[in-house]
C-alpha cells in the first residue's frame, strides 16, 4: 500500500520535534533538531531535510509519505504561512508549506500547535468518534482549536481559536505579551497560576503558606502544584481561583459551539482533580440549563510528547490530493 | 420545474407568519395566524394546514413544494422538536418537524429563530457568499447564529449558538429569566438598554435629561432612542455603555470563530450609528491584532418582516432528499 505514512512536525519556540507515523497513530520514528540554529529559513529546512532522511528511507522511501503535517505558533492554515510569530527566530511571514513541499516534493499543510493537538485528539486520542469538541492547551499560555460538524473551525482568515485571549474578566489582569486585560491566559496558564499565588501571598502577608519557603519572584506552577499536593492552603486556593476562571471562560465556549466535550491538554493538566474540579463547578455554574451535565471535560489521552507529532501528522490524512 | 418552492414558517411567542418562497428568496404570499389560540399542538398545525392551502394552490399544489422550514424558540434542528421554549403556549418537549411533515406530505426543518435568520441572511442577505459569519438578534432578547466553513454550528445537541447568555461582566446584571449574572443579554437587548436608561437616571439624580419627562417604569428602549436622537447626553451615553459591552461580546466571539463578518439584527439596529459606532470602537479596543480591522460589522439586509420567513424556507435547501 502506498502513501500509508505521514511526517509530523512540531516547531517549538526552542526545538523541533517530528516523527513518520501511519494510520493507526503509531509514530514509527523519532528525532528533533533546534529551532534556533539557523536565522536562514532555507538552512533550517535543509537541516530538517536531511534529520528526516533516515526515516523516510526506513518506510520505502519519499513516495511513502503521503505528505507532511506542521504545526507552528501563528501558523496558518489556509496560506500556510507563519505569521508573525513572536517566540520563533524567522520573522515577518514565512511561506514554510510551500518551502517544506518544494524541498520533500510532497504536499504539506500547516496550522498552529493547538489545532494541530486538537486533530491528533480527535483522530488518536479522547475525542476519537467526537464531530463537536474544544481542545484547551494549558502550558506557559492558552492555546485552543476548535472542532465543529468534525472539521477544526479556521474562520475566514485561518487564525479562529484564540480563546486565550478573550476576554473573562474586563478591567482584570494586564497581560504583559498582548497589553490586554483581564484575557483568560492571564488567570489560566502556568504563568498566570505562578502570578496568582504571588498575589495570594502578597494580599495574606499573615497567613503561613509553604510557598513562603521560595523568593516570591522565584515561584513557579510547578512550586504551587508541589504546595499544593502538600495540602497547603493557598497553593490549594490558587488552584480553586484558577478553575473559577477557567470554568467561567469555559461555560461562555460551551454556549457558542455545544462541544460534546472540552479537553484540557498540557502542562497544567498534571495537577489533575486541583484543577479539574474547581473548574468543572464553576463551568456549571455558569451554563444555562439546556447545557448543564452534557459536556465531558476530560483530559487529553494523548502523551505530550507524542501528541504534537501526531497532531500534526494528522493533518496529512485530510489534504486533498493535489500534487 | 418541480419542487421549486418552499414554504418559511416563523414562529413567535405571539404570532405565526408563514410565506411561499422561490430559489431567488422572493416571497410569493405571506400570510400570519396566531401563536396563542390553540393550547392544542394538532389543532394549531390543522388551523396552519388550512391557512396555507390557498397559497399552495396558487404555485400549483404541494408536488411543487420542496419542503417545510420552521423557526422557532428553542428548535433543536437534530430532534425536529421545540424544547421547553418559554415563551409559547406549548410547554415539554413538541416534535414539531415530524408533525408538519405528516399534516403536510413534506419534509420539513425546524431551527431556532436566530440561527433561521442566519441561514436567510447566509443565502438573500448581507452574508451571502460568505463561509464565516455570526448573526446577532438585538431585540427583546439577544440570539445568535455562528456560521463556520458555509455552515450553522449546532454543536452535538443542536443547541450552539446561545452568545445572549454568555457572561461579559462576571458578577454583573442580573439577568431575571435565567437568573444568571452579567449576561450579554441582560445589557445588549432592548430591555437592557431600557434597565440601563433608567439605572443612569437614578445614579445620576442632579442631571437633566429628557428622559425625565417619562416615568422611571415606562421607559423602553424606544424612548431612550427618540431621546437619543433629540440630542439628550444620558439617552446617548447609554447607547455607547451598551456599544462598550456589546463590542467586548463580540471581539471575544470574532477570538472563537474569526468571523468574516458579523451581522447585526433586530429592533436595536434601528438605533443605527449610536449602537453601531460604539460597539465598533470597543469591539476593535479588544482584539487581539491580528484580527483588527478585519471583521465587517454591519446590519442585516433583510427586512425585518421578511427575514424570519425568508430564513426559516431557506432551511428546505438544505434538506437531504428523503422523502
Amino acid at each position: 500500500m502506498k502513501q500509508q505514512y505521514a511526517i509530523g512536525i512540531d516547531i517549538g519556540g526552542t526545538n523541533t520535534v517530528f516523527g513518520i507515523v501511519d494510520h493507526r497513530g503509531d509514530t514509527l520514528y523519532r528525532g528533533a533538531i533546534s529551532s534556533r540554529k539557523h536565522q536562514n529559513i532555507e538552512d533550517y529546512i535543509q537541516e530538517l531535510y536531511e534529520a528526516l532522511q533516515p526515516a523516510i528511507l526506513q518506510v520505502g522511501g519519499i513516495e511513502n509519505i503521503k505528505g507532511i503535517g506542521i504545526g507552528a505558533p501563528n501558523g496558518n492554515y489556509y496560506s500556510g504561512t507563519i505569521e508573525y510569530a513572536p517566540n520563533l527566530i524567522w520573522k515577518g511571514i514565512i511561506p514554510l508549506a510551500k518551502l517544506i513541499t518544494e524541498k520533500f516534493g510532497v504536499p504539506a499543510a500547516l496550522t498552529n500547535d493547538a489545532n494541530a493537538a486538537a486533530v491528533g485528539e480527535m483522530m488518536y486520542g479522547a475525542a476519537k468518534g467526537m464531530k463537536d469538541f474544544i481542545m484547551i492547551t494549558l502550558g506557559t499560555g492558552v492555546g485552543s482549536g476548535i472542532v465543529a460538524n468534525g472539521h477544526l473551525i479556521y474562520g475566514h482568515d485561518g487564525f479562529a481559536g484564540e480563546l486565550g485571549h478573550t476576554t473573562i474578566i474586563p478591567g482584570g489582569r494586564l497581560h504583559p505579551g498582548t497589553n490586554m486585560k483581564g484575557s483568560l491566559e492571564s488567570y489560566a496558564s502556568a504563568t498566570g497560576v505562578a502570578y496568582t499565588a504571588r498575589e495570594f501571598l502578597e494580599q495574606r502577608p499573615d497567613q503561613d503558606s509553604l510557598l513562603r519557603n521560595y523568593p516570591l519572584d522565584g515561584i513557579d506552577s510547578r512550586i504551587v502544584y508541589d504546595c499544593a499536593i502538600q495540602g497547603d492552603t493557598i497553593a490549594k486556593e490558587v488552584y480553586e481561583y484558577t478553575g473559577q476562571i477557567l470554568g467561567l471562560a469555559l461555560s461562555n465556549f460551551v454556549m457558542f459551539s455545544s462541544p460534546e466535550a472540552i479537553i484540557l491538554f498540557g502542562g497544567m493538566t498534571k495537577a489533575g482533580d486541583l484543577i479539574l474540579k474547581p473548574t468543572q463547578k464553576h463551568m456549571e455554574e455558569n451554563l444555562l440549563p439546556i447545557f448543564q451535565n452534557k459536556v465531558k471535560l476530560i483530559f487529553s489521552e494523548l502523551k505530550e510528547a507524542d501528541a504534537a507529532i501526531l497532531g500534526a501528522s494528522a493533518l496529512v490524512w485530510e489534504i486533498k490530493d493535489r500534487v
